[in-house]
This record gives C-alpha cells, sequence and structure tokens, in this order.
C-alpha cells in the first residue's frame, strides 16, 4: 500500500508544504554488482521509503561484503543467490556487460522485473534473445538509459510533448567526453559508435520521437591513439528519422572544459534548449572576463538525478506495475544505428537502418 | 576506522575514477523530530556509508514510527531516550524550536555531540545558557545554517577565501520567499527580522568574515497582514561590518517567480555572484522571449545539497574530531543583529549592535 | 514635413521591410564645443536625415574648426554667433559644465530650443534661473541624462509602465567605474554624489516614477586619493520614495571588470534586470571556465545607442513641437538629493530632501 | 594625411580617453543605389570623418534624388557618371545582383576601387570575368560578407587567431531567417544554396581558415511553397574541410524567435561560441519563467554594426592602400560550393566542390 501523509508532528516553518509519500510495505530489491553503479543505485535505494535494499551479490568477496554491509543489505558471491531470494522482486543489474544477457534470462526466469545498464549487449542477436524471455516470462524491462532522466533532457522531452516548439523539424546534439579512455580500453571497446554515440543515438530517438531510418558519418582520429585503434575520436552523424525530422550529432572524445552534454530542439513553434550542469551558478567577474564555473567533468555527477530517478522509476515500475518508460526495445534500436554508422564510415554514403537489421 | 577504497569488482567505463569513501564502523546517529526536516536528515544519513541512523524520536507516535521504520531506525517518543541510547554518538535536533534549547542540553549533558536546527533560541540569554552547557561538557555543536553549504554560496565563500575577488569592500543580499506565510504564523513569528533575515545577517557575516557592527533599516507592509501583525514584509537593511567592509540585505515576504536568493560582493579585484538554482537549465525561445525556467520556489528544494552537506559535515565532525564550521556562536550572531535593526526601524536611526547587547 | 517612404529602385532581398523617414526640410542645428562629446552629437547629426549639421562653435580655433569641416559644418569660435545664426532651430550644447548655464540662457533669449548635457550647474539657484528664461521664452530644454536613453534601461522603463512587474516596491542600482579619474579631478569634483551618483538619482527617478523623498548614506574611501580629497569612492545610498518605494544605490569608482551600470526593479507581479551591455557576445570554454567577454569599459561605448537617440529626440522634438522626456526639473533634483546625502554623511542620519532645498 | 588628435578643447569627464581619428583630406566615395542598403551605406559615410560622400545614383529619380540631398550629396540617374567623376575614388556597389557585374567592370576600368555587395554573381564564368577585370586593372575589391565585421563573428575570428582554441576540429553554424520570402522570390531565387547558405558557407571558410572540399546535404520542404518552388527551406549540410576539420551548417527558412545567427567552434582547447545579438540584454522573471528580449529578427539590425564597419574598412582599404580582407575570391568560392550541395541534395551522396568547378 502506498499513501500520502502530510508532514506533521515536529514541523518546520510554515509555507510551501510537501507530500510525503510513504509506502507501508516497501519493494524488496536486490543489486548485481557492488562496484561503482551499483553504489550510485544501493545510495538511492537506502534513502527511498518505498524501497528496501534486501541484498547485493558480487564475486569479489573481499572488496564487495564491506559495501554491502555499510547499506545495512545482505551479501551474496553468486548473483543467483540473489535472483531466487523470494524477499527480491526487483533485480538492478550492475555488471560488466558481457554478464547482463545471462543474468536478465535468470532475473526474468525467476519472475523478477529487471533494472538492467546499458547495452543489453552490443550484438543484436543476444539482444534479441534477452526480449524474447522477457517477453515470455512476462516481466518488466527499465533499461539504463539514465539521461532520459536527466533534469535537462527529460524537461526539452516534456515541453516537446506539451507542444511548446510545434513539430520536432530538427535537431543537434553535442556530446563530448572530457578525455578519451585509455588506449588499451579504446582498442576493446567496440568503437566510438556502440561505446560512445549509441547514448545520443537514444536522445535521437527520444526527442524526435521517432525512429532512425538513414544516417551518414564523418568522422576524423586527430588522437593517435585512435587511430591506432582503428577509430574515430570526433565524428559528426547526420540522421533522417521516419517522422521527417532530421538532425546532427557532434561528438568527441575530448573537450577542454569538461562533460559537454547538450541538446537543441528545433520546432516549427520554438526552439528547445537543454544545456550542461554544473556544480555551482556563481560567477567571477574580474579583468579576464565573466566566468562562470565548468560543467561536471564526470558523467555519474552530471547524471546524479539521473541515476536517481531511474531507480525512482525502477521502484515506482514494480510498486504501481506501470511499463517501463525505457524499455528492451529501447535498447535495441542505438545498436542498430551504430551498425548502420559504422558502414556509413566505411563506405562514405548514407546507409539505411533496415540494411543492417539481422 | 575510515579507509578509503577504489572502486573495483564490478566495475565501469573506464575514464574518470572515484574514490568511494568507506567507514568500517559507521557512527551511530539518533534524530529528534520525525517531520519534514527529520526526514529530510534521516534520508541523508540512511544513504551515508559512514553513519548508521539509529533511533528516532517524536511525540507524535501514530505518524512517526512508520517514518522511523521506513528508513529501518528504531523508534523512542521521548527524546531523553534517544540521547541516553548508547549506540548514540550524535544527535540531530529538528523538533521545534521551542525544545531546541532543553534538548541541547540533554544532549550536551549525556556526552554526545549535537547539531541543531536554527535558531538555537531567539532569547539572547537562552542561547548564552546553550552554549555555556555545551562548552563545560566538551561536546561540539553545529548550528543548521545550511544555506552555508549551498553549493553557490559556499562556492562564492570559497572563492572569496582564495582571494579571487581581493578584499571584499562591499555586498547585496537578495533574499526573497515566494509568498507569506499565513497571518496566524506572521503573528507569533517573532517578526521578519529573526524569522527571515537572521538568515541573511548569517550569510553577511559569511562573506564579509566579519562581525556586523551597526544597522540601519528601511522596511515596509506592502501586504495588509503584515501590517495586521505590526511587522514588515519587505525590507532594505544596511550593514557596517567591524572591517571595514559595508552592505544591504534586500528582502521581501513575497516574490513573483520563486524562492529567490542571491548575493553579490564585490571586491578590490573583482565580483562574485551567486546566483539562484532551479531545476533544469533548459531554454524555450519562442515568440514571446528567450525563457529559462524558474529557480527553485520552495526552501528544501533550493538547499537540497545544503542539508545534504551539512550533515554531511556533521557525520565527518564525529568521526574524525573536527571543530564544526558553523559553531553556538555564529547561532547567537544573527539574533542580536536582529534586535538591532527592530530598534532601527523604530527610532529610524543607524544602531551600533552593542547598544542593544545582554 | 515629415513622411515615410518605402525602401525602393534599388532594393535588397525581401522580407522584413522598413519604412525610410525622410524629411523634406532638415531641421537646422548648431553644436557648441567640438570635444569628445561634441564630436559625437554631430556625428549623429551627420548621419540623420532629419536634421542638418549647419554650425559648430568652440574657442580653441586651431583644434576645431577641421573637426567642424570633416563633418561638412561651418565654424565660429564664438557661440554667441552660432546662438544667432538664423538657419539654427536647435542648440547642442557640449560645452564644459561652467558655460552651460549662461549658454542656456542666450539660447532660451534666441528663441532656440536646447539640448545641454547635464549638469545644468551643481548651483540650485543658477539651476532655478536657467529654467525661468527657458519658461518664460518658450523654448524647449532637453536634459542630457542619456541612460533615459540606454536600450536596457529604456526597456525596464518601458516593461514597468507597461504593467509587467505591477507596482514597483524596491530597487536596487549598481553604477560602477571602470577606475577613479585623477587626484587632481577628484578635488575638484564636487564630491562623489554630485559628480557620479547624480546619475542614478535621476535613474532611481526613472524607474520608480516618484521623487526622492529621504535619503541615508553609507560610504568609505577605499582608495588614498579618495580619502585625501575628503571625498568617499565607495557609498551605499539608501532612497524612500513619496511614492512608498524604497531602494538603494551601490556606487564604486573602481571596478575590476569596467564599467558596471545594472539595474534591479523589483515589482509586485515581476522582476526586471537590466544587465551591462559589451562589444560582443562570444563565449570561450575551456579548462578555466566559461567565459563571455567583459562589459564595455567606457562610459561612451556604453551609451553609444543612448547619446545617439537623445539626440534623435532632440531632432524629433523641434521637428514635431513635442516636450521632451527629460526636461530642465529633471536636471534640478538629482542636484538637490546630492545636497540630502552630502548632510546624511556628515550627521550619519537619514535626511529628508526638504532639509536641504532652497 | 591621417592623423590622430587627442580630444581637447570643450573636454568632458576624465577618464578613460580617446584618440580621435581626423583625416585631412577624406576620400571621395559615390554610392549605386538608393535603396535600402544604399541608405545604410550612405548613413556610414556621412557621419565619417575620413570620407564624403560624394555622389549618388539610381535610375528611379523620384525616389532616389531626395534620398541623396538628405545626406547632402550629389545625385545621377545614371551609375556611369558617378564611376567616371573625378572626385570620387571609391565606388559603393548596392545595386540589385543582376547590374554587380558590369557595374564592377566598369568601376574598376575607371580605376576606382570597389566595394561590391554579395553576391558578385551567382554564374561562376561571370564572377571569374570580373575577377579578372579588377586584378588586370590593379583596383581593390571588397566583397560585402558583412556577417565577418559582426562583432560576434569578428571575435570568434579573433580568437582563433589568437590561439584561445588550439587547433579548429568541428565546428556547427545555425544559420535561421525569421520568415520566408515571398513564394515569387522563392522560385525566382536560385535556391537556399545560393540565396541563403552561401553566407554560411563563407562563415565555414572565414572559422575554419581552410577551402571546403567535400559536402553532404539533408534537406526538406516543410513549408508548401517551399516545395512548390522545388527547393528546400531546412537543411542540414557537412562540410569537409581541405585542413581536416569539419562541420555542419543547419539552415532554416523560418524561425519562431526571428533572426537567428549563431555558430559554435570546438577545438583542441577549448570552443568558442557566436552568440545572438540584440536590443537589449533586460530580463524578466515573473511567474511564466526568465525571460529575456528576443534577439533581432531583422538582418539589417543584427548586422548593424558588421555593415558600418565593412564600409569603414573600405574606407581605410582605400586611404591606407590597403588589401581587402574579404576580396573577390571570397565571392567565388561560397556559389562553387553551393553548386556542389545542389548535386548531393539532387543524388543523395557526398560530393567534392572540384567535381563542379568550371
Amino acid at each position: 500500500m502506498v499513501c500520502f501523509v502530510l508532514s506533521g508532528g515536529f514541523g518546520g516553518k510554515p509555507g510551501a508544504r510537501r507530500a510525503i509519500r510513504m509506502s507501508a510495505e516497501p519493494v524488496g530489491i536486490g543489486v548485481i554488482g557492488c562496484g561503482r553503479i551499483g553504489q550510485v543505485h544501493a545510495k538511492t535505494l537506502a534513502a527511498s521509503m518505498d524501497a528496501k535494499l534486501v541484498v547485493m551479490a558480487d564475486p569479489i568477496v573481499d572488496f564487495a561484503e564491506p559495501v554491502a554491509k555499510s547499506f545495512g543489505a545482505d551479501f551474496v558471491a553468486d548473483y543467483k543467490d540473489l535472483v531466487n531470494d523470494p524477499r527480491v522482486q526487483g533485480v538492478v543489474i550492475g555488471s560488466p556487460t558481457p554478464y547482463h544477457a545471462e543474468q536478465i534470462i535468470a532475473s526474468a526466469e525467476a519472475g523478477k522485473d529487471i533494472f538492467c545498464e546499458k547495452p543489453i549487449s552490443n550484438d543484436l542477436e543476444v539482444i534479441d534473445k534477452c526480449l524474447k524471455v522477457v517477453e515470455d516470462k512476462g516481466v518488466r524491462l527499465l533499461t539504463g538509459f539514465q539521461r532520459r532522466f536527466d533534469p535537462n533532457f527529460r524537461k526539452v522531452k516534456q515541453e516537446i510533448v506539451n507542444g511548446a516548439i510545434g513539430d520536432v523539424r530538427m535537431f543537434h546534439i553535442t556530446s563530448r567526453d572530457p578525455a578519451p579512455p585509455p588506449a588499451e580500453y579504446l582498442k576493446k571497446s567496440g568503437g566510438i559508435f556502440l561505446d560512445m554515440i549509441s547514448h545520443d543515438f537514444d536522445m535521437a530517438r527520444f526527442v524526435s520521437q521517432s525512429e532512425i531510418d538513414e544516417v551518414f558519418v564523418t568522422g576524423k582520429a586527430f588522437d593517435p591513439e585512435a587511430a591506432e585503434a582503428e577509430d574515430f575520436d570526433s565524428v559528426v552523424t547526420m540522421l533522417r528519422m521516419k517522422n521527417g525530422s532530421f538532425g546532427t550529432i557532434e561528438n568527441s572524445r575530448s573537450c577542454a572544459f569538461g562533460y559537454d552534454q547538450r541538446i537543441e530542439v528545433f520546432g516549427s513553434k520554438g526552439t528547445l534548449t537543454g544545456n550542461n550542469r554544473g556544480p555551482s551558478e556563481v560567477v567571477l567577474s574580474n579583468g579576464e572576463g565573466i566566468t562562470s564555473g565548468l560543467p561536471f567533468s564526470f558523467f555519474m555527477d552530471r547524471y546524479t538525478e539521473g541515476y536517481r530517478d531511474i531507480m525512482t522509476e525502477f521502484v515506482d515500475m514494480i510498486v504501481n506495475q506501470k511499463e517501463p518508460s525505457v524499455g528492451g526495445y529501447d535498447g535495441r534500436a542505438p545498436i542498430l544505428a551504430a551498425m548502420a554508422c559504422k558502414l556509413s564510415a566505411a563506405e562514405n554514403r548514407p546507409v539505411f537502418l533496415k540494411e543492417v537489421d539481422v
């Protein structure tokens, strides 16, 4: 049961008031992975009045067990024990990508609702297999595109849905990392389209409210390490959507001023701009100029609210039997677009997505 | 023991990395008051890896006990049971103002470190009594001026300390509530200087790094309810600080665009401006103008990070035996300034603070 | 005759169109003073299709005559020859302050409309004498408060008049020069209230739409040269207006980032902020921050449009027989306020303007 | 002779001082075309101390002669009389495009320096013929890409040249008109690439400091009138430059919030953003949002400084025998790019510029 109780008892200063949401029976959640992202989700769950963090799982016991304890959660080394724990109603998968598919399937077979970090897999056939099991077992799968929960991008989407800019006609997505990953990582990353731009393909679908139909790519490796990995570090992708809108994504693996994640959507009645977020809104004016602080340079700082709010949706999805706003198909579409982009870059021509679908 | 462990095990994407702070032995905290502010602090403590929320206390049992349970904390009706609980190392006082003094004294006598929401009291002699007990018992008292922990105001202060603007010469603090409190509250509020502007007196001390020496006040009641309560709803206060800097505070009980909390500090080498914060950084451009979203309209939204980070300092203060950055004297100084302002308004003349001290 | 003709003949690209205003008989103007300000007005008049710059006057012939010639104007050394030139319908007085009164009187007696740079005089009795002659002779006097014609301050005023913020309740004017004038100038300046803040008193009247009733001043000399001149270089002035609104002016003789001229007006329905203007709207984002360019650091750059548009009003005032928007009384009121501020500073008390009026 | 004289005589307030540039012998200029653009240039010349507007020419005598008179200039109906006037050292061509080539040739043959509005022609062979005559006769030709003189775009370029962002890697140009031209105009416009985007091709060359090598185009007609004219009204153009940088241009014939002309240049050390300009920097904060004014909606307002400063360069180019910063070749390159874009759109493939060159 979920009810709303007005703040009472030892109250504070009058003025604006807030209803405090309380769940009489918090929903039980298990988190697979005690690393960075697992801890982020665990903190959100620990502070939630609607959920109870029951158990965490991780094979690296020495490191992981104290983490679980610090949140007051039980600990298991084997994720299967977590999946089959009867107290667990929802499974949060925060393990490395190669484990995602088997853990989705195990969770679905145990009848548990699932949150999985992106990507489900970089292999379209593996993704399709996961989606089928999820569908067959009648569980829900929320895919971890946390950027959709970023306050700025979510607000852009809401205003589009509200009709604030009329019909979406064009868009421009800027997506730059502060610095390239290590050379070793680059070689195994699957390439910039899968590793980095897949997030932006999702964002293009999110704001255009349509599917990607055709792509054309221009890219370059300015950094010798990217060249050595036979990858681009700087890319412009042009996207034609099925609804007739079109736009561009501008990516770079390095950006002198931090993590640069912005979007501009141009419609028949106006333009929406989702800007960067940063740690403060302080301006220093001196003889050098009028200077405001840098945006966040780390993606987990930029998407603090995104990670929190996607977990809140996960709990709400279970409690209130809702459909996920970002499902399994949303995890598949960006992988397909990445395949088409690779081909476009290789052949210097526009490519339809249907050319590369399985 | 507190140690730093690099994120490992199920790691995420390479790139920027964060050390995860882990406390082998989380510090035990009790929270007095299960209302709005008590819940805010309880959430922070529940998500902390360094603290354990042991127990909550509140006389309104029916409402409060489920709140405590939802955070996995024990519950007691009588705060004295909390104060004397041997697992409790730090006491968070989130009860109504009239209870603060006795709860500070009880906590100090039990040898517990204390966080108390502002004000300690509106009576200088009561404050002085509390401060004496705290000193005699050798405990630490952190006073709840959460604005000092607001990312913007904190950044302004850091840059001042870093010398970014040279010597502070003048400042202007803007502090407006979105809407006046109910008429009934106004009559019992103690007046706008104690109820509202005391926060701004603290901010003036914070950025000028000095004590208020003399004040002069101009005010007016534009709202009939304020007039009926024989109070102002709009005030400009001029402050002369002991170090020769001076400035103004502009207050209003109502502001059409929300909760307006800004500060500008002018120094010999530059100016620092701490702006408002809001839920998003999205801009809509259409035929009406270039419009960005409103700032937060509720003080608990504006000071989300402030409430979180002051609690983080409280835990850190206990764990690492540090002195509080905002102590008992900081709770006294704004009350004294409020007394001087009342006199200035009554007699339409500048008033030195020493004229009204006890 | 003034008419409007649509651009024709060799037209440009279609789209937005502008009516081109043409005066069949341009009005003849004489400019007294060929220095900096005289040249500014001469340029505006030379580019105007409604006015003809007939003659310029200046006693420093060697310097001034080529200036006049470069604008295609006649030259006279003695301003009386200009005032009495039958081709001259309007006289622009851009000479030093000590000459203003006699040149106003001579122009009025010659039946010419007058534009005079501020101040008319720093002596209330001299001003009153000028105003009487102007009135007696039935000519018009436009006073050179060019800030009222600044696009930002003018827009602020327009929106206030349009009701955008409801009733004006409070205001805060920021007015800082980039650097103090030479010590020698300071000693003869008449003090910061007359020399600098008189502009801001006018701005307070402009936005509050009321007269100053009472003032209170806090000031300080941070710069030894200001102290030596027995003047302040940093001042906060509190103003109570006759209509019940009130506000503050914050002045400094030096400002690290340039010429800082802003205003914020707070009303019952919203707030208007008039920001600085600068030479460009370019932003550089790098590892140091997000930096936009400095505002103009020179008052004639900041008020380029102000100087242009006040001259446009002067021509229009003559052509269309309109009353000036800033008349002689507007030149008197700030001088009176400056007198009251001097007394407030001397006696550390609030002072009513009527206490110092003649 | 050009000299610098410090402002003297009737001086103003001390502080920042400006040298007043004076030319003992103003250069004589003739303006062909008394329409909108001709008047703009005439005003600049009339206010210049270095130039003298000698004569204007336009075949529509009834309209044009009073225009010339209002600036104190002589008038001729036939541009050949202007070109051959011995007082004229420089010719400003502000006539419709079809006349540009013959007027350039006539001016060159008369040995006069030339300013010509863009485009010289839409036919590459005609342009080449003009450039040859200009070269043969040894005169200078300044081409009217006034956007290069926009304070924002010029500042962007200066900072690039100064090394503020290291090597230019990518750029994104936004260029939107407030509203489409009439249907009749559209049909004769030569298409959006020649009519509108040619300006942006120039901007791409300006900021990348390189030549366009290859283009790829995506476009669409959202407006039925554009479709009827067999033209796009919305286009994204991808450009690969010869120096390895690349970028995109986003164009629309209509934009709900006005004339939208921005540029973002991304380099190895930072990013430069040239924003829009507008009539004021006033912000209204009320319950609807924090709203700043619209940018200029008319290109002649946006480029006020651009039109003024390109004319200033023209005068300076003649007086000081300088090479034009935007010459005849700069007028040719965008026309070539437009040809390549038409082919890219027709064949949905990337096109090298050399494929379409004559």
